[in-house]
């Protein structure tokens, strides 16, 4: 046992992975061999699953095969919804919300006996969790909001049939394809907080269950996926304040506050998402005839470059393109979880295929050897 | 970044803490100076939630405010029976239902706006997580058998007051004292993996109720908190076996199989907590006539030793001491969360002292500079 102290397991290796690859110092980003860049272009979101959890890119069969499979899953149980119901009926956070439904899935899932290492029943689980979260996400937004839920279609992708339970309005291509980009290049980052915690809870053999409902709670926290709801927050107060962004930033930094979207534990150069997102978000304004969001963003981007050496992650350009969507801020981080979780079930398949329980140290700097005292002794 | 891999993270130290210390070579456990054996005999589990959480025991008086407190918190919302009940309808695990309402306890919590970091607000949330976990375990027990829940009483300790609900009837002194002193050995363990994932869940600044619902999921693996149940199903096997405990162990041995109950990744001798429920196992079965699962143990605990070098953990003696007390096998590992909380929200308090996100790496073993395909070229 080394005595030094490794807290926040900055740089240790926990594991080896097939899944993605980031070159912290290039801004390189790759899940098996494909660029990110390649692979926004390109690739649908199904097609990142299927890569993702198959390790090749499917061919056209195995592609309709597998869309198909996953848009038949969509549906929840009646029990689920209700219980979203209530969520909503609670003003519950939707982060907790969504943790709280994935985590009754189980309930209703036809391979909840099977042997928590079974790579086909784990695939299966992985497969139907993934279809029912935007689902679950939808509803609950639509419920709290007062309106009915929309049943999920089959024949969209599922990017778009998201956009199409949230809004009960099928999206036009523009925003589909922006929505299928923001889901393939968030699919899955190496060893991420709410991704190792997938692993952590697995590798006691728990189920995928156990793992996706652990990683949804980890990525509720501002320091990881909630960060992107936190953006388009700042963002909105920088709009509503008398200050220009500039000025407003220059604030917060003094002030000594994170300025939210910016820094990485593993990157040291501008984020390739972020590169990626900010044009989609630029086009948005475009469309839109208002760059304003993109305009403010990017003035805060180059003085945090100049002021902190600090460059915007994947959560800064997301915040922008999903506001100027007209997605509510609040539903940012489930998106974040609806497309991560491809990466928590890829990793946990990986976990199982050889599994050692995670279980490190502390030191221990407590009190030692204190006598017992009766409690009139206290 | 060291290129070592850290598979398990064992013997790697990835926090300070004050809460427990384990002797692995010596077999000694410890809570904040206090020997187990001390605390086993002489503290209560809320002495022990009080000093786990507080960092000294408390006066006569501090101890009833703390335990007429946490009485008072006992009771569950109306949707939180009504989500259990339709567990207990699905016939879902009683683990996952645990995780499940667990989860759902964020959406009536007084304090689910509180900035995640506000310790008071933490502690709180702690008490009332810890005081409700035994009332929505013994809910879901007694509807999955068709019982009717029995609500709980504020007059009787948290360990009496849980088998008066499970049972509709006050526990006699022996039993309510042996169930108090099992959650008092289980209530923390260092950085166990449970504890370790809700430590990397609050890591990103979520919230507590995301931090016990991570370890929930994650105690429930068969490598951790699900061994309790597996040690009594395999006492179950071996006492309907026609064949003596000696040479079913000798087979599952020569299967390559895992006996539950055995191994630790800290302890190189027995773990201190299995000697004492040891005893307790004995006496039970003294008390009601017959020592039969207790002597099958010690046959197995014996040969362990001899045949493999591996001593027994605290999972195997709570198992049979349990099955004494009547208590359904499959809520084994619920016990275990139910008295581990208070760790976990020990642990959690800590982590937020002096935070920093936990966020390792995994080592890239995939392909590299793949082109992207067009699907017809797959
Ligand atoms: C992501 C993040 C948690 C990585 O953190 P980390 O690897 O643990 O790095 P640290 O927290 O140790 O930060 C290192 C230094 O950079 C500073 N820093 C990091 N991110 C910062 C930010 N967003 N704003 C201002 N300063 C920041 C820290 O204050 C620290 O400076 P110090 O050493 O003077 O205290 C961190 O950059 C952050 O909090 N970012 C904002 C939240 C966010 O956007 N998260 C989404 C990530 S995808
Ligand atoms: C607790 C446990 C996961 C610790 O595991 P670990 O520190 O990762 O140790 P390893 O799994 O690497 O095991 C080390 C060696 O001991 C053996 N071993 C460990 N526990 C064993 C057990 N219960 N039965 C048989 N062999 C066991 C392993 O097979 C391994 O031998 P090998 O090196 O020849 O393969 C492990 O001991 C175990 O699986 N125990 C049974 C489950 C249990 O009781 N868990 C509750 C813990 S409180």
């Amino acid at each position: 046992m080394s005595d030094e102290l490794k807290k926040g397991l900055e740089g240790v290796l926990v594991a080896e992975s097939e899944l993605s690859f980031i070159d912290g110092d290039e801004g390189k980003l790759v899940y098996r061999g494909y660029t990110i860049e390649d692979l926004a272009r390109d690739a649908s979101y199904e097609e990142v699953l299927y890569l993702l959890w198959h390790g090749d890119l499917p061919t056209r069969d195995e592609l309709a095969e597998f869309r198909a499979d996953m848009a038949s899953h969509r549906e929840v149980d009646d029990d689920v919804l209700d219980l979203v119901a209530d969520l909503a009926n609670a003003d519950e956070d939707p982060m907790a919300a969504l943790r709280t439904a994935v985590s009754e899935l189980s309930a209703f899932d036809g391979d909840s006996d099977a042997d928590p290492t079974d790579r086909e029943a784990n695939l299966r689980k992985g497969k139907r969790i993934t279809a029912k979260i935007p689902t679950i996400v939808a509803a609950f937004t639509r419920l709290r909001d007062g309106d009915d839920v929309v049943d999920p279609r089959e024949d969209l992708d599922h990017a778009a049939n998201f956009l199409y339970m949230l809004n009960d309005e099928e999206p036009d291509d523009v925003l589909a394809d922006v929505f299928d980009q923001a889901l393939v290049l968030h699919a899955d980052h190496g060893l991420n907080a709410s991704t190792f915690s997938a692993m952590v809870t697995s590798s006691t053999l728990a189920d995928v269950h156990s793992a996706v409902t652990s990683a949804i709670g980890t990525l509720s926290g501002s320091l990881h996926g909630g960060a992107n709801a936190n953006v388009m927050r700042m963002l909105q107060e920088v709009d509503e304040s008398e200050k220009d962004a500039l000025d407003w930033v220059q604030d917060a930094l003094d002030r000594g506050d994170r300025v939210m979207g910016f820094g990485h534990r593993v990157y040291n150069v501008k984020d390739p998402r972020a590169k990626i997102l900010g044009e989609r978000s630029e086009e948005l304004g475009e469309a839109a005839g208002d760059t304003k969001w993109y305009q403010m963003s990017v003035t805060i981007e180059d003085y945090m470059a100049e002021e902190k050496g600090l460059a915007p992650n994947v959560d800064f350009y997301s915040a922008s393109t999903y506001y100027q969507m007209g997605i509510p801020v609040d539903i940012y981080t489930p998106i974040f979880a609806m497309s991560r979780v491809g990466g928590w079930v890829g990793h946990v398949l990986e976990q199982f295929e050889d599994n050692r329980l995670i279980r490190p140290r502390a030191r221990y700097v407590g009190e030692e050897d204190r006598d017992f005292p009766s409690v009139d002794e206290r």
